[in-house]
């Protein structure tokens, strides 16, 4: 049964405690066998790639059928339901329309003694994307990763899916396509992270790194990153819904299967300030569990991870939220705003009844890959921002390096820095 | 003798990817130890705090007298030269007008289906600041981490600075309180790190850390990435000066060695089309080296990592820097706008012959914390931003659901999600 706790009773602080802090995720430690495989992929290049791939993904392919063809695409997009096509088609116009709005501005100005100060945004030059195989290949996630680095200006967009047994998802490439990803190439694991990073004859290397995988892709990025940037590790999903007792509870039932069908590992929770409400949410969820097809799935995530939190006042939902940092939170209240003003740490909020937070996993416009884990408190979700960089820039003359300069003189020499301070003052003597 | 190399020469290339690719950091692995430290931390609090900090900084002290008082404080302000502390002044106040004007906006619209989405950014609520102790103590660091955080808006601010046998820096103080620093802690190494990261009685924990540190502080740092967020992990730094032969070599040569004084592992290179100056700069780069303090560190670096590229045309520079990606790149030439803006990676650009590079490590404005080891390729120096995150903020009323769920739940199927199509149709026919 998901976890019941009263936010009057006296072992209410003991048991959030134990909610903050619970361990969904079993880490495997799989540092060594990845610091192998991409310790080959680097000194061997497509040789190692072919061979893990035929080690791991069962498919015999040469350097020269890495790389999956426009035909393959075209011919994939045929097989595609014409409905689907046309929700990913609209998903990517919402998605690409919210993600322009992030584009940032670049700044110069010249400030009162005359120094010309600013930045500049440019995009990264080469984004790599990975893209799970199998049953986790979601085309959403594909749309989600590729297009904030095409609206960001990402010149080459490298896409890397595993086809276990030759089998790739069409609706996937179908995504890849309408995204306008550049190159696709059937490689997975770490190995494809190898290659991306550190780049092979036939695959060149990229300067970031971002999309989900498994135990294996996660250790890679992190032991590649520094030689090119990733994105974040993602944790298992998360929701917090804090509605009041005017919700239908079929609504916020499948709100929190959703989360739940995910993963075993994932965490539904649930706010509400009116216990029969609450009763009636957990008679829907089991309602619902009797026709959902992952409901084993989402049934051990509801029973391990969920929770029913009953406080006395919604306001009290805002520092329990902050606590909590969740990836999504829905607010189901009649004035949504004024709750959601108050609060500090969330990924997404989606406001009022009917926003279902399923309809920002696909079609909302705003990215779902969010922080989990409580990382909301220091980290946002994917945007154009993560595949662009700042440049500072700055420009004295004669005249404002006069004005500033005796300063850093001395500072340059309070930190015993005097070559610092000679490359000042031979200017200020100059 | 520092490398040199001729664009036009055969073997340019080669020599090229040997420059890229030197190692000029020995790695120490520490992490056993960091993880036992933070451990230890994490479990007893205080108490392993006190007892490392005795250990490691010869200090013996209480968790009453962790904390340091504001007379002490006022103490080091004291102290300090008067000129001095008007220069930090100086600084802080640009630092702040520079980095106020980072300062994200919010966004909110109803699009053309009448969902309301946007996005808001709201400050970290605390940040934590390393500040290293002894020799690399450095005042105008402090500035340049704890500015930005407060422009953020960051509630608590918290400082922890090792004072091995008792001894603070008192300009580090001081700089700590113009920037407005809240708490002060003489703590260091990885124990000040987990303290940070997992709060002990004394110390609450805080949800991003940030500042420079020896190779203990950059493991723990990295060790308890995920319960907080992290800064990048800087490395030694580097300078890339492209300049005509019109530039005073002894200018040129002093910019080289403030880079070369910071640490054996920094890295000066010059790129000229001018053969003469090359050599009148090495030969100014001998002559500085006989007057300076930081001689034999500046001396080392420039003969083991220091590079002078000659090239034809200034304008093969730019790809040659896009491939060096250097943290700090000055343009000495005429027109160094237009160089610049063919230029896709740098940390930081100083424009024209008088914008030292100095002048940025200390008054210039933008921050001195910015991305080593190539890393300007994918990412940014200390912002702002680091210390806020965004949310997601998103409204559907019955109408604009309609409008866009189809193809949500269209999706859902697809990926075999039958909860989140639930979640959608339910309220479409609600």
């Amino acid at each position: 049964m998901p976890s019941e706790l009263k936010a009057q009773s006296a072992d209410f602080e003991n048991a959030f405690l134990d909610l903050l802090s619970s361990k969904r995720e079993v880490s495997v430690d799989v540092n060594d066998t990845v610091a192998e495989i991409l310790a080959e992929v680097k000194s061997r290049g497509d040789a190692a790639l072919l061979e893990y791939t035929q080690k791991f993904d069962r498919l015999e392919i040469t350097a020269g059928s890495l790389r999956v063809t426009q035909a393959e695409v075209d011919e994939a997009v045929a097989k595609c339901a014409p409905e689907s096509i046309k929700a990913l088609e609209l998903a990517a116009h919402r998605i690409t329309d919210y993600h322009a709005r992030q584009k940032p501005e670049d700044l110069r100005y010249t400030d009162e003694v005359g120094v010309q100060l600013g930045h500049r945004w440019t995009a990264v030059q080469a984004a790599g994307l990975y893209v799970p195989g199998g049953l986790a290949s979601y085309p959403s996630s594909v749309l989600m990763n590729a297009l904030p680095a095409k609206v960001a200006g990402v010149d080459r967009l490298v896409m890397v899916v595993p086809s276990p047994d030759g089998v790739l998802n069409p609706l996937v490439l179908a995504a890849a396509s309408i995204a306008g990803v550049d190159e696709i190439y059937r490689v997975g694991g770490a190995q494809a992270v190898g290659a991306l990073a550190y780049g092979t004859n036939s695959i060149k290397p990229v300067d970031i790194i971002v999309g989900p995988g498994n135990a294996y892709v996660a250790a890679a990025k992190k032991q590649v990153f520094g030689t090119v940037g990733i994105d974040m590790i993602a944790g298992p999903s998360e929701i917090l819904i804090i509605a009041d007792g005017k919700n239908d509870p079929r609504w916020t039932a499948a709100d929190l299967l959703a989360q739940a069908e995910h993963d075993t590992a994932a965490q539904s929770i649930l706010i509400t300030d009116d216990a029969d409400f609450a009763e009636a949410v957990k008679r829907a969820v089991d309602a619902h569990l009797q026709t959902l097809s992952r409901s084993e799935i989402a049934g051990q995530s509801w029973r391990d991870h969920g929770a029913i939190i009953l406080v006395d006042d919604l306001e009290e939902a805002v520092a329990l939220t902050d606590r909590l940092a969740p990836e999504h939170l829905e607010i189901a209240v009649d004035n949504p705003e004024a709750l959601a003003a108050k609060i500090r740490n969330a990924g997404a909020i989606f406001l009022g009844r009917h926003t279902a937070e399923v309809i920002g996993d696909y079609v909302a416009g705003p990215n779902h890959v969010l922080p989990t884990a409580r990382s909301a408190r220091f980290s946002s979700g994917l945007s154009v921002l993560d595949f662009m960089k700042r440049t500072s820039m700055i420009a004295c003359d004669a005249e404002s390096l006069k004005a500033i300069g005796p300063a850093a003189v001395t500072l340059a020499k309070e930190e015993g820095l005097t070559a610092h301070a000679l490359s000042i003052s031979l200017r200020l003597e100059g």
